[in-house]
């Protein structure tokens, strides 16, 4: 999970009768006809201003403070690069050893780590689209409304105050909202299980179910260097929940691209992940085996072979998902309400808008943008995304080549990568103080040697050119042997001269393709991506014209609100049910010899018996979330915490273009299963009884 | 390795000044020039005859006498199955825990093996061309031929006697050899290691070197239920090898593809490979994840994976081999000299022989039939071969379907595999009493029909028609749930009837793209493989009439003398030194965490200290190898034994095609680590003593 519910792809709104409990809703624009209508529940008053005031926002992820004393809660794996960042610091493994503060003093200081609590949503829509006059230019009315968003922020922000505003761009320009957010930078850890429990299964359970992870960590917030009082918190539910119980998420989810046309998804389906696919099951193959060999290996290569299954799974589920003719005849049909509506808004014989023309051709439009995309599928991947040069030195050698030679245009006409505000984040990956690993290096080169080999064919011309008369192994073995861009001196001294080795072997390669490169990105952006561009912006306008609020928007890192209930799904025939427990856990580990990704910890073999077996550990709900959501609170309907968002099933991996619930499922923490834990397992009955309000403080 | 030396591909002979050490000889005509030239070596008188009768041939493997009381030496992987068949018979998993007879009383009657030690060599060539009139069609030609070498066998055997002659078609026919055997059938099991020993490393370290693996295996030879006493075998070096000595392999080389021309392998480096590579990772990547998520998962699984991994790793070592130039320009100098040969023999004027014609446009017939392989290869496979249903129960299916329709047939309008001679290996396949997995099935069938629809693309009418309006996974499981060829009594009944229920979802399924792959087979018949053949014959003929023996031939799995040095290899620019020793396997175990493929097996924790850990282990050479000389012994000048072949590196893997020991070597096990072994680890001391003469029984 962590990858995805981190991270994500792109932008826009959903019309139609939603699917079942699809929706990621706004809290201004909660869905409560459907709350009404399927589940006969009504918000008493207040109920959404407090659930919105007890989130948070963490880098990437979700929280929620659940207790008087400014706890907050998120996942494990939202808190992983924080847990590195201390482990780095104390010198002490706190990944593999967990963490838990005896006392509030033992609270340990998380250093970059700032959350943010959403105070107030504000409607600034008429105030962003004021600043465009009527005959400006598209260029012209953008930067317009990026000038009036920025004084809008500028306005409601206060940083000594810990004030920040955001103004949210929802259907695709349909809507502007001020977000206005209280930061909090004074964040201490509390207790977080070791990995081994968090992600227990690893890669062969990840995205799957059942499931057995205490994939939580707590934080406390600190003002003033006291424990924060916030004025909202979420109370711990006594019970728990319980199967087809009502239930919401209420967290950040992260992008989704709903609003892409058929033919974008058929492109996905039909080009776009099945040569992903390939190409990442080749990299799992390759480093798999290579980490095997021996514990060096492993080392280089656990985290980059992780983040490749975990990518691969993920388009994997993604790709099932649209290859099911009933996910993709719903899009077809939602496609066809919105073009009836676009068409019949000619016959009407009104005045049409601005948008309506675009609208018109929008379809057709994208989908020839598509075929481009096909077209130039292999030489923009191989060339310009460089799946061809697989090395963290070529990568070195292309940046500091295209460094040289943009840092002398205008501003205005370098490569977005190279432009003033980007070059910090250019100097941190080109000055990267992490050494390479010669082996690691001509392993991945000359693996992607032999792909472009088999792309192109041996004696293509590219090919000759790109291996000069050795094979991808010789060649590798050349190229990164003879490279002086290893040396961190040797790229600090032409990262700040902005010049160029052009005899070192890796930066003449990066220049013997880099005009070949640069022509397919420049067709690509033009014949793919700039039509896409204006299409789908006419497309948003045409549904916002058409939905308005009634539909949720594409979701954006900003709070929303989904709805669902606890439910178990059916999988090859077979019912598998919403809980897991404790004792599922012991069974699952007993049945895998408890090796590897099922090693019980140490603390769970030695408590086994003090543990109250039957708790719910782990369940699955309906509720439509996506990456960001990780760490989003499950709440009843009374607004009490029963459960803690961290993954979602394979089968819930389309759900970046289409929700459906007939089997994919989100995946929780029972609020149960981690009381018990805390209490039983990791003696933190401190930190459980603050939770609970069995004791005060 | 086990695949790699048990089974392999084409046929054909070798011309041109051999690179090196090339070279797998026939032991008529062994390389008495080069081994005089490079290494002042000349068999004694009877040397040769010596090592030919202390060889032996195991199924698919091979072997060697080692004492004089019919003692005899393989690899444990060639043993692998006779111990699998024991395991089964005494409920003891011999393959996990090793055997070793304490007394001669122990020994273990091993059913089903049968060995063959060859006797007599003898030139049939005239006896089997006379049976070709002048003016007979190929095709007459072809069976008159075969109807005197089934003439020349029989003549030549005693089954009673246990005597079998075999005519071994060599050079594509420019030479046939009958080779009389001694055939031995009651072979007992004396000792054999644990896996863990045998194939310490697992799939991580197979094909790679430095190895540490104890791969051997003894039986003895038994007749009149005593020990043989064979008239030849091999005796023991006292000091074993060293670095640059001279050593010869004798063995089996089971099949060579090396007459393949320049347009053949340039398909397999370019689309046959890299295709079948994609294929092999997909189904690494989706066995392997599987596989991770239980032990019933891991025991159906396992296998298959092995296999796969194995596969992947002998295509990507041979196309990273084609993907050397330098390889490539020796196979195009070859080729250069035989096309010189045959369009000079047209410039001299003299009668031209039958083949000529054939002969001149054959090159262009072969590249032209590998452009049509292309063109063809995504139906063929899909369709045909099957790759898009992966599925036990569509085998099942597909072949009750045909074996319904064929039978029908006259014999000789069959496909070749319902011919009456197939029919017990069809019956044997289709009447398995192993049942299949519906998870596994559905697992395997569902991922192959997404590779279809990713294929084709999710709308082309083939992808509609098999997918029948599901996702690949609902298919999947409606096909494998409501299939009745689960059942074994089912396949029966339709098996004695010749019937084929076709209303049964799975055979419904193969009718419905029998006659289209059905039509892409004639087609790949007609355009691939039978222009291949002709011409691949009439350059045999060229080939043989320029060099005649002084070329050998390509393998047959009939036995040939190997010649090499001891010698180690660089790898990334890095020395590895041939040998390695027991404190590297302890240094390896070590490193590794002493786990998974590299937990050392209990005996050899408990033993370390009773073990002169500088004895040599495993080592590498130069002599030509390929699957089939698993087992073969390494012998040194004086002819005896110094090591057991057991792998060739990654680097080898090309020798299918074209041998280079730049950086290519074969893999043996050294004799003194066997010894040091049996006796230190084992306590077999019984068997070394045997073998190394230190005592007399």
């Amino acid at each position: 999970m962590t990858t995805r519910l981190l991270a994500t792809l792109a932008v826009t709104a959903c019309g139609l009768p939603a699917a079942a409990d699809e929706g990621m809703w706004l809290f201004t624009n909660p869905p409560l006809k459907q709350l009404l209508d399927k589940y006969k529940f009504t918000p008493p008053a207040g109920w959404l201003d407090h659930l919105q005031k007890s989130c948070v926002r963490f880098p990437g992820g979700s929280g929620s403070f659940v207790s008087a004393d400014g706890l907050v809660m998120t996942n494990h794996h939202v808190a992983a690069d924080t847990l590195q960042k201390l482990s780095d610091l104390k010198k002490v493994d706190y990944l593999k050893l967990g963490f838990l503060a005896k006392t509030r003093a033992d609270e340990m200081n998380c250093p970059d780590l700032e959350l943010y609590n959403l105070r107030e949503i504000k409607d600034v829509t008429a105030d962003v689209n004021g600043a465009v006059k009527p005959d400006m230019a598209a260029a012209d009315a953008f930067k317009a409304r990026q000038q009036k968003i920025g004084e809008i922020e500028k306005a409601a922000s206060d940083e000594g105050k810990g004030v920040r505003g955001q103004v949210v761009t929802l259907y695709a320009g349909g809507l502007y909202h001020l977000y206005t957010y209280r930061l909090y930078k004074d964040i201490r850890l509390v207790f977080a299980p070791e990995k081994q429990a968090a992600f227990y299964g690893g890669d062969p359970d990840n995205f799957e179910y059942p499931r057995y992870d205490l994939d939580c960590t707590f934080f406390r917030v600190y003002e003033d260097d006291k424990p924060l009082k916030p004025d909202h918190h979420l109370t711990w539910s006594e019970n728990g929940s319980k199967a087809d119980e009502l239930v919401f998420v209420a967290g950040h989810p992260g992008r989704t691209s709903r609003q892409n046309t058929l033919a974008e998804l058929e492109y996905l389906r039909d080009t776009g992940f099945p040569s992903l696919m390939q190409r990442l099951n080749r990299m799992e193959v390759l480093i798999g085996a290579w980490i095997g060999r021996s514990e060096k290996n492993r080392q280089l290569g656990e985290d980059d072979l992780f983040g490749i299954q975990n990518s691969r799974k993920a388009r994997y589920g993604g790709l099932q998902g649209l290859l099911d003719p009933k996910v993709m005849a719903r899009k077809q049909a939602e496609e066809k309400r919105l073009k009836d509506y676009i068409v019949g808004m000619q016959k009407e014989g009104r005045k049409l808008p601005d948008w309506h023309a675009g609208a018109m051709t929008a379809f057709d439009t994208i989908a020839a943008a598509q075929k481009k995309r096909a077209e130039y599928a292999q030489e923009y991947g191989t060339l310009e995304q460089g799946t061809a040069f697989n090395s963290t030195l070529f990568g070195y050698a292309r940046a500091l080549l295209r460094y040289s030679a943009e840092s002398k245009k205008e501003a205005k006409d370098r490569l977005p990568e190279f432009g003033d505000a980007r070059l910090p984040a250019l100097k941190r990956q080109l000055l990267s103080e992490v050494p390479t690993d010669d082996d690691y290096e001509i392993l991945k080169l000359a693996d992607s040697l032999t792909l472009l080999a088999g792309t192109y064919g041996a004696e293509d011309p590219l090919t000759k050119l790109v291996l000069a008369g050795k094979s991808p192994r010789a060649r590798a073995f050349e190229l990164v042997s003879k490279t002086k861009l290893k040396e961190l001196a040797e790229r600090t001294k032409h990262f700040d001269a902005k010049s160029v080795p052009t005899d070192d072997p890796m930066v003449a390669l990066a220049a013997a393709i880099d005009e070949r490169a640069r022509a397919i990105r420049k067709k690509y952006e033009a014949d793919v991506d700039e039509p896409k561009r204006k299409a789908a912006a006419a497309l948003a306008q045409a549904r916002f014209a058409l939905d308005g609020a009634n539909a949720y928007p594409d979701a954006t890192f900003s709070l929303r609100l989904a709805v669902g209930t606890v439910s178990g799904f059916k999988e090859n025939g077979k019912d598998v049910p919403p809980y897991t427990d404790f004792a599922g856990l012991y069974a699952r580990a007993k049945e895998q010899g408890n090796a590897g990704p099922f090693k019980l910890p140490k603390r769970f073999e030695e408590r086994k018996t003090a543990l109250d077996l039957k708790t719910p550990y782990n369940f699955v709900c309906t509720n439509d979330i996506i990456g960001g959501n990780s760490g989003s609170p499950v709440v009843n309907a009374k607004g009490e915490v029963v459960g803690l968002i961290f993954d979602g099933t394979i089968q819930s991996l389309v759900w970046d273009f289409v929700y459906d619930d007939s089997d994919a499922r989100s995946v929780a923490v029972d609020s149960r299963g981690i009381i018990e834990a805390m209490r039983k397992v990791y003696d933190a009955g401190r930190v459980a009884d603050e939770i609970t309000g069995a004791k005060k403080k």
